[in-house]
């Protein structure tokens, strides 16, 4: 089995990959026009360049298969592009995180019903592990020989762990001015790091030039997209499964290029037509934060598309200014009966801090941006507070610690003497 | 049901706790002297002052039994000192972490067969959600209002989030020189964080005192340290589930205070008792660093008793100078087959980088130091390479980035250019 990607990033050679390679995928479809594609390293339609997806054919698939499987996303390998062998190659099998009854939440937010699934627990702990482990199997089936991506945070850490796992090559592109704590995270796992002077965007250009240029590259965002988005769904398999297959009412998940939040919304329509829960409405909501809010803002303004931004916000992992999947979560929420919205950078850290301070959960910005838009949601009557809802939580405080600083600390510095506590604790008590 | 802690911390006085408020623990006993003590919040034998554990009468339990329980350390419930209804409480759920078949970290060792339990998934990333998730129900059935401790990190994170999330009051006592991000990562659950002007020792010694004058508080690990300890214990259960109700024949596990260790050797114990495994001799070895080895000395002196040490290791988590449970690790080490020796902090660094790179398993510097002395150990002659061999991954390399700081880093720094990139990666090849 031998695949080579050509110049041509769109519409790569590749070699035949084994029977049952992709599980029951069968085609990759245009978003955008539904022309199909046969399954390879293709991310555009050959006919209006639109972004693929993948298509399945799927078969009876059961809650007690399922059960069975192992704790981790591979349980739902029916439901997802990998072989039904996937639990036998090495990766970091993340999945399966906490839903928390966050039964404190709700008491302060005024709902009957909150959860919070929070995937701070994954192996590099963002929800990153989920997708880039979807995107290492397609990497795989297809002779990929490089793991790569360009990243600022979640997503190199998440890329450089799973090849490092797997034994195979990666390569992490970052804008050179990163966080050295960023850069630590990453560089531990002996990835090859290559710090770019420039930003996001100029790390992004280069990494579609070297997809386009260099063969056996997996560059997990960009040519094995299609593959690496399916792992999201993963989060609306297990927010069913850990309800006691049921959907809840609903979801309100963050937006940074859309993809979660669409594939959520992707992953309960399987749910539902394979019969795995019962069909309900499921309201979906997009939160952002207010510094990258270009898919918010085109909520508001009634837009179809999304205007790029320049993004300028302490939410990093969702600081994406112009997301690929902008539309498609617009239409999502409409669709829905969802909303998006945007919270400024002081309600995040407010935010943050209420989700440690009730739940003991410490989430990274995003989750702050989250649970910000729970509460705007609930105050502008858009979340019905008697219908069940929940929460994404998709990473880790310890990653964005500098969000808090200067925000929280030492209630009082004492000599250890047990007279000064005595005075401290009496005061406090009074 | 009320219960007040008099100022003699060895005998407090105390309510009746409801029944069954200790699940199957049915006395307390003196690990020096054998002497019972009835379950309350004692800690000191009344006849000798020494160390009390937790004895049980347990029923017929069986791995269906387990098997059909929640997916967290509450599932070995009736191995526990906890109570049948203890999932209805809101608690942090930690436990049942992945058992990682480390293939890449065998091959590169030598060894047939071994595992990593990585402890670094649980709620606040370390071993210490498991513990503290154990005394925080002992502290609720016996009717204490505040729960608290005195640490340097870990620790102070699981009590912090553990209470958040039990709304509870919690009290956290750290040397005011601690590290900023390690204040935050506490203070961010809203925890009564107070820093003392003094080292740990200082911090420790000031938490005895307040647990002896204050009433209805639990410090952890302290006044509930015998509930506290036995959360350790799911360590052993959860490895001999997850390798399919199996014994493995060799367990390398960090020493700081010891309990971890002894407790891993308990829960074997009780599995072989209560028929859940097969009986199988089961070797411990214990691993320090070098900087803070007490135990590791005295095993190597023939000692029975360990001289306290004053610690200077960056392997802060394992930095007990004077370790409550040193004679009984010396006693288990040695009964088992087992050794305790340690590894200096470079070694730390590089068995850091070792698991990142082989197995993407990034562990804060008591993770290096285990996986060190699993080399060293192999290395001596002293572990077998042709027996299965398990060693714990207590915490999370997040949490100790300063130790890889300017030992990992980019590979190169480049404009955002293809030729440059191409240039690059021609050299690497090459």
């Amino acid at each position: 089995m031998t695949a080579v990607i050509g110049t041509d990033p769109t519409h790569a050679t590749t070699g035949t990959p084994r029977e049952g390679a992709f599980g029951n995928a069968s085609h990759l479809v245009c978003r955008a026009c539904g022309a199909q594609s046969p399954l390879g390293p293709f991310y555009a339609c050959m006919e209006c360049f639109g972004p693929l997806e993948v298509g399945y054919d799927f078969p009876t698939i059961t809650r007690a298969q399922i059960e069975a499987g192992p704790k981790s996303i591979w349980r739902y390998q029916p439901l997802l592009p990998v072989p039904a062998d996937i639990a036998s190659f090495r990766s970091t099998d993340p999945g399966f995180t906490r839903l928390v009854d966050a039964g404190n939440l709700a008491a302060e937010l005024g709902l009957r019903k909150f959860h919070v699934k929070d995937d701070s627990g994954n192996p590099t702990h963002s929800f990153k592990d989920r997708v880039v482990a979807v995107a290492l199997s397609a990497a795989r089936e297809l002779g990929l020989q490089v793991l790569a991506c360009p990243s600022t945070g979640n997503l190199a850490n998440a890329v450089a762990a799973a090849a490092a796992r797997a034994g195979i090559r990666s390569v992490v592109l970052v804008p050179s001015n990163l966080e050295q704590q960023k850069i630590l995270a990453s560089a531990v796992y002996d990835t090859t790091l290559i710090a770019i002077e420039g930003n996001y965007d100029d790390v992004n250009k280069l990494a579609s030039e070297i997809a386009g240029e260099e063969e056996g590259w997996a560059f997990v965002n960009v040519n094995v997209r299609p593959y690496y988005a399916e792992g999201s769904k993963t989060l609306a398999f297990e927010i069913a499964e850990q309800l006691g297959w049921r959907l809840p009412d609903q979801i309100v998940v963050p937006v940074a290029s859309g993809s979660q939040l669409t594939k959520i919304d992707k992953g309960i329509t399987e749910l539902i037509k394979l019969g795995l829960v019962e069909e309900k409405p499921v309201r979906i909501f997009g939160a952002q934060a207010t510094g990258c809010s270009p898919v918010s803002q085109a909520y508001r303004d009634g837009y179809d598309v999304v205007r790029p931004v320049k993004p300028d916000t302490i939410a990093k992992s969702l600081a994406i200014g112009n997301p690929a999947d902008g539309p498609y979560v617009l239409d999502v929420a409409r669709r829905t009966g969802g909303r998006i919205v945007d919270v400024d950078d002081e309600t995040v850290v407010a935010n943050i801090r209420r989700l440690a301070r009730t739940e003991g959960i410490f989430g990274e910005t995003a989750g702050g941006v989250t649970l910000g838009c729970v509460a705007k949601l609930i105050a502008d009557g858009d979340l019905d507070p008697d219908a069940e809802t929940v929460m994404i939580n998709s990473g880790d405080g310890l990653k964005t610690l500098d969000a808090v600083a200067g925000q929280v600390g030492p209630k009082t510095t004492i000599r250890p003497s047990y007279e000064q506590f005595a005075d401290f604790w009496k005061g406090l008590e009074a």
